[in-house]
């Protein structure tokens, strides 16, 4: 599955939880609704500014979209791996901070 | 901080990490060298099939730098609540392969 199918899955399931339409998104994120459309279908890569318009426009920071779409692309056979690699990543994300 | 960006660092340390020059890397994914460095710098989006193809290079599965980088992008201040989206988010993953 290609990173941007998935992040248009995402974007999809946040808008519909919402009960919105993709006209209203659009007119929020100020991006057209033909693209939009393209977008949560995996039919085009939204830039780095498109996407957090979008999640602006959805109430959400833009980085629950980025794990939330990594997430969906763990193969299930590693589902007994991912809480070991969740814990690892959540120590290195506290790590990076430490440093940076 | 924009998505570009902190995959574009997460892109570069795990390059830094196996100690790969850019060079190998280029050469691996078949990625032009001027564009990996600006990939890294965070200075242009990498489209699905470019991000796979350096995940590919790198020995990593994509989900794991688009998760890694959707980390890196959640505010300090959010750290206690992490946890709990964690889970969370765990939880919905397991939900969507039941349903999908």
């Amino acid at each position: 599955m290609l990173v941007r199918s998935t992040i248009g899955e995402v974007l999809k399931d946040l808008r519909l939880e919402q009960g919105k339409t993709l006209r209203t998104i659009s007119a929020d994120a100020r991006v057209a609704l033909g693209y939009l459309s393209e977008l949560e279908r995996g039919q085009k890569e939204a830039s780095s500014e498109i996407l957090d318009a979008l999640a602006f426009a959805l109430g959400v920071p833009t980085y629950q979209i980025i794990v939330e779409a990594g997430y969906r692309m763990m193969p299930s056979v590693e589902l007994d791996k991912r809480k070991e690699t969740l814990y690892t990543q959540y120590h290195n994300v506290n790590h990076y901070e430490k440093v940076g």
